[in-house]
């Protein structure tokens, strides 16, 4: 009998933060590919642009005129999910089978620059360093309403992620009720602290650290890696290497040091396909009810679509919508690929 | 206070299949679009392509032959996901924390038609019927293996989920595990059925024929409808109105039934924006573990991607991957409008 080998034969590993398990077929990269491909935006975007609705000074589809910011830039999204009226709910006549109940929740949109086509990966150390500092002081802000609970910061970059504008921006959507991800990664997180007396990341962490071969990049107080249990091709996440609990807790040392591993990972994506390099990316932390959660750690997610070039992406589709997530490349080798990338960008001149 | 109300105000529904919620926005139907558009495929493509690996007569990439066939066509997968051998496992050195298993199974392709350019909606209702015959001998088959315990039966339509090759035809991954999401959904079937005695899907499907709202069809032996709690904008669900659990159980009345419901919702499906519509469907049924399953109810799901027009889908991107899933139109505006769609396809001359 051939001895099992997790780089070449079908397996599947197990996420402990969401408690599901992923199919690797590390054997199926060689399939051929003839279906959809993405259009790549090769066309250089102007620093300013009079019809965007987030450049500086422009007016926005609610009449609203955005301020010439020189840095970050925060306002309150005009077409928003979720609304902040408190509303009144009679008798539930809803069945055990149909609950629904009212949600209420600030949504926001943050500029990352008042340059049109500056991404992340091409801004100034201290430019990402805003970012941070923004991100922190919102979900201060926002966790302070006695009605907010839980604060989802999050990116979506480039057109095949549902951007719907190059303008380099993140969004923010706080709500009362935490959502279904970021509840079960605090059950498993939680679960694990209560057995234990540890923080499950913190463990992990110190795992990965020992292997090397899914780290990625590290300096101070940041680990980038791959996470073993990863489902996107180039999936990454950025994890602290102290353990506490969110945004709030951030040291300025680690706002730099957080800053810097923004820059390394995005600059590395950049640099894979020689692509403006799209991913959904998000922080998870502990919620702002009030609680004490020791069990939080922060951390950083980056799920990238991109799969074989700057055109061919990974579908989540058929199998992987009915049955459980799929990957080809393994964790390992996606690594191995992003680690030995240059931290310059290609398109710098230095 | 304002009164709520769930077609015009924010709030979450509960997924009892998955035990996940869904944040549903209605008012936000009204949003801009100016992102990305799917190209639409106008194209007509001839019954026969000499290029194509799944046309009768044809020799595919590992220079297999297909036959001349005339109804369904079914082969293993040339690319597949798992593989069939059996692997030997040495002491597992992985942690707690990086659990993985090597996992066997069969890939297989079904073709649904010899004919290159004709999908589920324009079949004949006998045609369908055949397929519903092939899924039914290929779960029995692929079950049969003592090393297969789940059979995920499914199909990806339209490029834009994944399908790089148009001519009609679906997958069966079967395999050792019971998948994530089935496992999900049966540990929440099984709850039910060990607190009630009962179907959940059954008593689900008796409260949505009472409130008709988000009924779409229903025949004799099938409904189909948006589930309370859809994520996709056009989701459906087809449920048996008799309980049983997989199609083992289907008898030759609800075949053709089954059929028939495949083909209401697909010419609905078309008939929405004209186009040949993209979905990922796939049946929820028992595994095949050789252990009795009464609180498993066959179901089909589908999961289209399209939201405003035959180029416009919805990301489930940012706040959908960190977060969970979110929709704008809800669930009783879909069904109504795929409810008051016509069953005869827009292109047929009757
Ligand atoms: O097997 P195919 O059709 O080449 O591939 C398609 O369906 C599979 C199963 O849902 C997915 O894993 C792939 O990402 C998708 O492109
Ligand atoms: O708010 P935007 O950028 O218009 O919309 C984008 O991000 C949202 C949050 O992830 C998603 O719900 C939308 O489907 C996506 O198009």
């Amino acid at each position: 009998m051939q001895k099992f080998n997790s780089s070449k034969h079908p397996h599947r590993r197990y996420n402990p933060l969401l408690d599901e398990w992923v199919l690797v077929s590390p054997q199926r990269t060689k399939r051929p590919w003839q279906g959809q491909e993405e259009e790549q935006n090769i066309a250089q975007c102007p620093e300013y642009d009079k019809d965007c609705y987030l450049c500086p000074g422009n007016t926005r589809s609610n009449g609203n005129k955005n301020p010439d910011y020189e840095a970050c830039y925060v306002f309150e999204n005009d077409f928003p999910s979720l609304l902040k009226e408190e509303l009144e709910v009679t008798a539930d006549t809803t069945s055990n089978l149909m609950q629904s109940k009212p949600e209420r929740g600030i949504n926001k949109v943050v500029c990352f620059s008042p340059k049109h086509n500056l991404t992340i990966p091409e801004m100034e150390l201290s430019e990402i360093e805003a970012i941070v500092k923004t991100w922190k002081q919102q979900y201060l802000e926002l966790g302070a309403y006695e009605f907010i609970n839980y604060v989802q910061i999050f990116e979506n970059k480039g057109a095949v992620m549902g951007c719907s504008n190059p303008h380099p921006h993140g969004q923010i959507w706080s709500q009362s009720s935490i959502p279904s991800k970021a509840e079960k990664t605090q059950d498993n997180l939680n679960a694990y602290y209560q057995k234990t007396g540890k923080s499950l990341l913190e463990v992990y962490l110190d795992e990965e650290l020992l292997h090397q071969e899914r780290i990625i990049a590290e300096n101070e107080h940041f680990v980038a890696l791959v996470p073993f249990w990863a489902i996107w091709p180039y999936e990454t996440m950025l994890i602290s290497k102290r353990h506490f609990a969110s945004l709030a807790d951030l040291q300025p040392k680690e706002e730099k040091a957080f800053a810097h591993m923004l820059k390394v990972i995005t600059v590395k994506y950049d640099n894979l396909f020689k692509t403006s390099f799209p991913y959904s990316s998000g922080i998870h932390q502990a919620p702002t009810d009030g609680l004490p959660h020791p069990e939080w750690h922060f951390h950083m997610h980056f799920y990238p679509p991109l799969l074989r070039s700057a055109t061919v992406k990974k579908f989540m589709v058929g199998y992987e919508m009915l049955g459980e997530a799929q990957r080809d490349i393994s964790a390992e080798q996606a690594a191995k690929i992003l680690r030995e990338l240059p931290t310059t960008h290609y398109k710098s001149s230095n």
